[in-house]
C-alpha cells in the first residue's frame, strides 16, 4: 500500500539511515506553517484522558463542525482520517459500477475494487490542462453508479466550479446516483466558502462532501477526517463504522483547530502567494512544465528526465518528490510537488535548476 | 452504537453534568495502574511528529511485538484497536455462516452480521458456570465457518484451557473453518505465556489470535490492537485494511509500553491478588453472586434489583457499572465490575452494600 502514496517519510528515512527530521518532504501535501500552538498544546493536555476510551460518537467534534460550517450534528460522520470514510462509503453505497475520472486519488479505485464493483475510469485530458468536463461525464452516468471527484483534484490542482458540479449533481440525482466529492484540499482556497459544496450536501439525497483536518490543520499523524452529507446517509454510515474509530487526541486536537481562525486565514493567503511564486519559478526551467494549481501542490511534466530518476537524484539532497507513474493516465514524466514554507522551496528550486 | 459498550464515560458526564475526572468508571476493563509513565512521555516527546503521515507499515511497532512474542512481523497486523480487526477479519474471511459462542463481547455479533453471514449463538451456560464446552461445540462446526472466541471471555471472565482450544483448532482445520481468539483480556494472567496461542496461530492455517494495547496499558484513547495469525492470512489482511489506520502516537506509545515489563509484572500480581479480594468481598453481599473470573472484571448476578435501577443508584454516587442486560442470553439480572485500585474497589463494595 505505501508504494503508491507520497508522504511516506517513514520508510525513506529507514532506506536513507537519515534522522526523520532532516528530510524535507514535498510528496506530502501539508500546511507548511505545521501545527497550530494552541492544537499542540491541547494534545498534551489531554494526553492522561487517553485512559478512557474515545467518545465513540465524537459529539463535541461534531458539534464543532456543525458551528464552523453552520450545519446540523446529524449530518456529520467523523473519520479515522478521510481514508476511513472513502472505505466506509464503497461499502455501504455498494455500487456495481464506479466512475473515476483520473488521473486522481489512488484510493478511490483501491475502495472501489475492494466491493466487487466495475470501475470505469473517464480520462481527464492534459490537452485540457487537466480540467475536468462535467458535459462530457454526464453521458457516461448510469443508474445507481457513484462518481468519486476530487475538487481541487488530486495530483492535477484543478477546481471544478460549483455550478457545473451542481448540474452533475442533478443529472446524477435523476439516475439515482451517488457523487463522493472529495474536498480535502479546498481548505487552502482564498474562496474555500465559496467553493464548497458542503450545504448542498446536507440537502440533496445524493452528494457526499470529504472533508479533512490533515492537510489544512498539518495533523495527519492523528487521522481526522470527515464527511457531510444527508442526515439519512450519515445514519447508515454510521451503523456501519466499526466503534471508536477515532482516537481522542485527534477528537480533541480538531476541536481546538476549528478555533483558530486567524491560522486559517493566514495559511490562505500564504498558500495562494507562495504557489503562484513557485509556479512562475518552475516555467523558468527549461526542463519541466507545470500546470497551474489552485491549492498547495503543483503537478509538472518532465523533459529529460524521468520522475523516478528525478526523485532519486533528489533523495540526496534529503528532498522527497512525489512521483506520479502510479498515477493512472500519468506516467513517469510526471512529479508533484508540495507547496512548503519559502527557504524550502528556494531550496528546492535550486535543487531542481541543478538536476534537471 | 455506544449503548451497547461499557466505558462511554463521556456520554455519562454529559447526561450528568459532571467533569470526567469525578467518575469512577468500573464499566471498562482498564489496568487501574493508568499510563506507564514512560509512555505518556514519549507520547509527549512524539507531539510535533504527527505533522507526518504515521508509517502506514507500522513497521518499528510490529517489529516490537515480534520481538516480545518471539514471532515474525510477518505473522503481524496492527489495527485501529482490536475492534477494527474484528470488522476486517470478518470482512475479508466474508463466511456464510458465524459460529458465536454466547454471552460475548457485542462487536463479534455486528461484525458478523455486517457481512451479511448467517450467525449462530450456542450458548454459554450459567449452571456450568459459564465454562465454554469444547466437547459441545466441535458438532456444531460447519465447512468454512468462523468461530469468534473470547479468551478469556466478556463478560464472563472465564479461561478455556490450551488443549481444548488446540482440539477445536485441529477439528476446524478439518472443516477449512476458522477461529478468531480474542485474547485482549489475557494479558492480565499470571500464565499468560503458558495461555496465549500466539505461537501456534503463526503456524496454523486457521487460527487468528488478537491482542490489544488498550487493556494492559491503559491507552483505549489511542486505538492500538494487533492480530497474530498464518502470514497468508496477515498478507491478506494488510491488502484490504484501510491505509494509516494507526495514528502515529498510537504507535509510540505501543513501542515504548512494551519495554516496561516490571509494569506488566506488577499489573499481573496485583489484578490476580485484588480480583481475588474483591470476589470475596463481592460474596458477602447478600443480594448479589459474584461468578469467579481470571482476569479483571468480574460478572455478578443480582436478586432483588435489576442492572438498570442499579446502575442509575450507583451513578449518583460517582460510579458507572457495566449493565449486562444488552448480552446475548444475559438479562438485567447481570452486571459486570472491572477490577480497579483497591482504594476504588473498597468504595464500590460499601456502596454495592448500602444499595444490594
Amino acid at each position: 500500500m505505501s508504494e503508491v502514496h507520497g508522504g511516506n517519510v517513514w520508510q525513506f528515512a529507514r532506506r536513507q539511515r537519515l534522522p526523520l527530521e532532516e528530510i524535507i518532504d514535498f510528496s506530502a501535501n501539508i500546511n507548511p506553517f505545521g501545527l497550530p500552538p494552541k492544537v499542540e498544546a491541547v494534545v498534551r493536555d489531554n494526553i492522561e484522558r487517553v485512559i478512557h476510551y474515545p467518545d465513540p460518537d465524537c459529539l463535541a467534534l461534531r458539534r464543532a463542525i456543525a458551528d464552523y460550517h453552520q450545519i446540523e450534528v446529524e449530518n456529520i460522520i467523523i473519520g479515522n482520517g478521510s481514508a476511513q470514510l472513502i472505505y466506509l462509503l464503497a461499502r455501504v453505497l455498494s455500487p456495481k459500477s464506479v466512475l473515476i475520472p483520473s488521473p486522481s486519488f489512488s484510493e478511490y479505485e483501491i475502495a472501489a475494487v475492494n466491493t466487487g464493483a466495475k470501475v470505469i475510469f473517464p480520462r481527464i485530458r492534459e490537452k485540457e490542462q487537466f480540467q475536468l468536463q462535467i458535459d462530457r461525464l454526464i453521458p457516461e452516468l448510469k443508474r445507481d453508479q457513484v462518481i468519486f471527484l476530487g475538487n481541487p483534484n488530486n495530483p492535477t490542482g484543478q477546481l471544478t466550479s460549483k455550478p457545473e458540479l451542481l448540474k452533475l449533481a442533478r443529472e446524477a440525482e435523476k439516475r439515482r446516483a451517488a457523487i463522493i466529492l472529495d474536498e480535502v484540499f479546498i481548505d487552502f482556497l482564498l474562496d474555500e466558502e465559496e467553493q464548497t459544496l458542503i450545504k448542498e450536501a446536507t440537502k440533496y439525497p445524493n452528494l457526499i462532501v470529504l472533508r479533512s483536518f490533515t492537510k489544512l490543520f498539518a495533523l495527519p499523524g492523528l487521522r481526522v477526517g470527515y464527511a457531510v452529507a444527508h442526515r439519512k446517509i450519515v445514519k447508515e454510515l454510521l451503523l456501519h463504522q466499526e466503534p471508536w474509530s477515532v482516537n481522542h487526541l485527534g477528537q480533541m486536537a480538531a476541536i481546538e483547530a476549528l478555533k483558530d481562525r486567524q491560522y486559517i486565514r493566514r495559511t490562505r493567503k500564504f498558500v495562494n502567494k507562495e504557489t503562484k511564486w513557485m509556479f512562475k519559478e518552475l516555467m523558468k526551467i527549461g526542463n519541466l512544465t507545470p500546470y497551474t494549481s489552485c491549492t498547495n501542490f503543483i503537478l509538472c511534466r518532465l523533459k529529460n528526465v524521468s520522475s523516478t530518476e528525478l526523485r532519486k537524484d533528489l533523495l540526496l539532497k534529503g528532498i522527497l518528490i512525489r512521483d506520479c507513474s502510479s498515477f493512472r493516465y500519468l506516467n513517469d514524466r510526471f512529479i508533484r510537488l508540495a507547496v512548503k514554507r519559502h527557504r524550502e522551496n528556494l531550496y528546492l528550486i535550486k535543487a531542481l535548476k541543478g538536476d534537471c
